[in-house]
């Protein structure tokens, strides 16, 4: 069971070893949207996602005999990265399961951390038979990348941070738009408001196409995407809610957001623009919802996490050359 | 004169306005680099670059009087964005006197942030004697952009951060790889230094070709570059270094660095890449000059200072074509 109390004692845990990223402003990102837009930039987290957050949690959170053994985790790619990061500064192994068309930089960047990658091809075998597989023939403990209690602790995190900072800056009531895959993010975030802001509201922010979160929730149960593949956003393309995330989305969160290919690679260029920032499309979602679809939530203020930004260089030139 | 107690004060005014970015650090930039390399990101600075600091410093640092009446900046684009956000969040106006072949995208922010572009031609015209003129003509007060002491005050603040936050990660002892235009920020980080930080020194760094600093440093005069149009580092090409910054440079700085057009644009593909930040090129000859210039520095860790991220959207997809 994901609770409070297991987000805070993440955050204990995490206190010394994860970034805090704080909040970013800009009056063009205002002008544009219509309100204030609090910028919570994960993109500048460890391994360039907030994917660390819950990697760390749970290689932390684990046994310490199952830690010695090494982890196992499958992934698209920005939750490999984390366990690799977490497992090499807990000097333990992790072996991870990728899509062989996951972006050659993630694959790349999961091995230079000191993982073991082993890929698999996307659509014809299943990743999770793999993972057990390997977990049973290695001993290593499996780390799902969002149906697991200390990985959404992890995630939570953020959430605790958000209702730290926004209120500072003068927001405690309003939408706080999350880029949602299999929910761990957004159903950590959601928990950690639910205590400690709870005038927030988390709203799911998904590709159109891939936007099985927002039909689940208005439909009560799990819905599936009929692809998981070929999308632009592949940080966030994940075939359904999780079993553990959804009750708390379903709980927690108001209706979900979707919003197009071509938005998202605008609000990556404006993100380039006046942000500094390097987001990559899963991560620009929420941004994209927040500029391009103002008339989908009320109030002055909106928060916006951006929650990775392992862009594809091609990918980002596309973005500046369309919309810079 | 400019001090340690006018950066001290400085800071105090800054305080609530401006942002501390956090140092950040990648393993990857570790390896390349072949020691711990700190990044303080002032592309995440309020418009973009550290020249908020100083315009914010001089604003609230001059007479009531004569900031109620407007100021007046020339620039290249980061002073002039810089002036402007912090008049309009005064309440006071501001009228800038801009290169016309500075970037579109800084005039056109300079413009978005309420302040009145004057344009002129680099090469043919005195860019001071027009500043002159319009401070006499309307009663405004000239903001230069580095041989000011209020404003050297204000980039000196990024040095008492980096004075804190360095040590903080086990770096004391060391060199500070700042970019190097006029020569503001340079002096004022040495400045603060030299107080609170007394192991590390700054090393100003140039792109090559307009390196009238440390040619300036080398012979123990002020020499003038014979170019300061064409060159990608345009934030950083001014003519010769300040007669206020000079002598506080030579008291206080190491040997300048010299780095070449190509490490910049590769510097720029890496932050994307690792760091998930855009910098402009001026902001990333300091980056550049830690990661392929190992030799000219010792000891186990530097820092850099990235000045600014107003990147123009071409330039950069270059950089990406060429080296991410």
């Amino acid at each position: 069971m994901s609770s409070i109390e297991m987000i805070e004692a993440a955050a204990t845990r995490l206190a010394e070893h994860a970034r805090r990223p704080a909040i970013l402003t800009s009056p063009f990102l205002d002008e544009i949207a219509g309100r204030g837009v609090l910028i919570k930039p994960e993109c500048l987290q460890h391994t360039g996602s907030f994917k660390f957050r819950g990697a760390w949690s749970a290689l932390t959170g684990i046994e310490p005999s199952a830690r010695a053994r090494g982890v196992l985790a499958y992934s698209s790619g920005n939750h490999a990265q984390g366990i690799a990061m977490a497992a090499q500064r807990l000097n333990t192994n992790a072996v991870i399961v990728m899509p062989s068309d996951a972006p050659k930089l993630k694959i790349e960047n999961t091995r230079a951390l000191g993982a073991e990658v082993v890929l698999y091809e996307r659509g014809s075998q299943a990743r999770e038979e793999i993972g057990n597989r390997l977990s049973r023939e290695r001993g290593l403990t499996l780390i799902r990348p969002f149906d697991e209690p200390l990985v959404i602790a992890g995630q939570g995190t953020c959430g605790l941070e958000i209702g730290n900072q926004a209120p500072q800056l003068g927001v405690g009531l309003g939408d706080v738009l999350v880029p949602c895959g299999g929910g761990g993010l957004t159903a950590g975030i959601a928990l950690a408001l639910e205590r400690h802001a709870p005038g927030m509201r988390v709203r799911p922010v998904e590709p159109e196409g891939y936007d099985d979160v927002a039909r689940s929730l208005a439909s009560g149960q799990r819905e599936t995407n009929t692809s998981e593949a070929g999308g632009l956003c592949d940080a966030i393309l994940t075939p359904s809610p999780g079993e553990v995330t959804f009750p708390i989305l379903q709980r927690l969160c108001g209706p979900g957001i979707t919003v197009t290919e071509e938005e998202v690679l605008h609000a990556m260029a404006i993100a380039f623009l006046r942000l500094k920032l390097v987001v990559e499309p899963g991560g620009a979602v929420a941004l994209a919802a927040a500029l391009f679809h103002p008339q989908e939530f009320e109030g002055n203020a909106v928060v916006v996490v951006l929650s990775g930004g392992n862009a594809d260089p091609e990918v980002f030139r596309t973005a500046l050359e369309k919309y810079a």
